[in-house]
């Protein structure tokens, strides 16, 4: 069957997987939300044509976003995800028993039920009992939740168009850092330097007008526009972000702790991109 | 204008790249030698339509391929690059003012040729006189190499299919063992661990049936397929790979010694990928 699923990544580049079934595709109140099996990729998700997630490389993005965070801080017991609907990083964080509260802030109910019926192994951990789902916007419910709530808050944001805008916005790293506890960690993916230099300076701006320290580290997620993909860290007291202090419970297959310690190592490109929004 | 370059990169994936203009088009003794301005990757080689670089992010792999090799030994004069027509590993190499002597095996030489007139970012260290170039088979070069000739053996071949197969072959690598000098180093480009974990477990194997030490390290090149790049260092003689030892001259836009470092610190299931190989 020749038939492809192509992302317009940009105006200039196109992904294109080859695609033996559609398994779901449904129109929810804030997108088009569908599922494909792919002859090489397994299942992917596409939120209005774009790649969320497939099952090949998922694991990069969520272990990569999850784990420097969470093995940063020693003491983590509460969590916030905000966006995530997928449930990949809900997976990760729930390797760590220490953790007594996950809290999955998503816009879009319709994302969770999908991927809990046909992405079971990225959305299997919704059934841990300390997995507390809050439907509606991010943005909203952190504006509300008291100081100091939350040990690490992981911005696992859609690309900054439509809804997910506000997750890259000023005022919602404000309302990060008011949330998050004393000696907590902030982590958020900040797409890809090749083709979004501009959102990576702006957010590592932002996030050091509310934080004393931040970071940028990288790895590869070959479905996502441009393949490098970024991760902002921030935290409110002085640590050392690029080592991990304690290791989640089972197997990693990208997550280790030289690999954390080497995506803190920046392309001197990438780390210029850094410098230039100090 | 909506004109797509596209390359099939495996049956299941394809990248597409909006084209602005046709450059050149022939067609040489081996394969079809193309070069497009591309909107947002710069001018593109493609050789038979699958991308050798790009003018957005050939540094990365021309950097790679090089800098980890040539700043491990301390005293390299003598360079080999099999392949590498579009003259981006020569750039490099020539960086290095020890570097007496750089020879060039290109099987093509319409690529060089066509690579000068049109991309001279990437080849414009043709005219440095340390360069010789060898139109040829570079397998057949080898074999007729005197033993321990060059310091530095870079093997920057196209994928494994067609006239580069026999880059990636058992003879091949026992030649280049005999050529190299005693404290010299070998680096090959071994594709991507998502689409062509056989051929990396293939070339470790070979390697290190040549040589006592054998590394892999890999890096991230947007346009090649899976993006996740790998690369093989071999040494005769026991040298830590990961560690730069003598800088290269003028500023690098990828390598760092700590990128460098970092560069061999494998994900999980890349690691897994080497030990299967053993």
């Amino acid at each position: 069957m020749n038939l492809w699923w192509t992302e317009q990544q940009t105006p200039g580049l196109r992904l294109g997987l080859r695609c033996e079934e559609i398994i779901e595709r449904r129109r929810s109140a804030y997108q088009e939300i569908a599922v494909y099996r792919t002859a090489e990729y397994g299942r992917l998700l596409a939120l209005d044509d774009m790649v969320m997630t497939t099952e090949a490389d998922e694991f990069v993005y969520h272990e990569m976003l999850v784990h420097p965070a969470l093995s940063t801080v020693t003491s983590a017991r509460t969590v916030l995800i905000v966006g995530g609907g997928d449930g990949g990083c809900v997976r990760e964080v729930c390797r760590y028993p220490a953790v007594e509260r996950v809290v999955l802030a998503e816009l879009d109910g319709e994302v969770i039920e999908v991927c809990r019926r046909h992405l079971p192994t990225i959305a299997g951990s919704f059934v841990d009992p300390r997995v507390e789902i809050r439907v509606g916007d991010g943005v909203a419910y952190l504006a509300d939740v008291p100081a100091e709530t939350f040990d690490v808050i992981l911005v696992d944001a859609p690309d900054p168009l439509g809804p997910a805008a506000g997750l890259f916005s000023e005022a919602f790293y404000a309302d990060a850092a008011r949330v998050l506890a004393p000696g907590g960690v902030l982590a958020a993916q900040t797409e890809c330097p090749f083709l979004h230099a501009d959102l990576i300076r702006r957010v590592q701006r932002v996030l050091r007008a509310q934080f004393p320290v931040v970071g940028l580290y990288w790895a590869v997620v070959p479905t996502y526009p441009g393949a490098m993909w970024t991760f902002s860290l921030a935290t409110k007291e002085h640590t050392d972000l690029t080592r991990a202090r304690r290791l989640p419970v089972g197997s990693s297959r990208y997550w280790t702790q030289e690999v954390q310690a080497g995506a803190f190592a920046l392309p001197t490109f990438l780390r210029g991109l850094v410098e230039e929004s100090k």
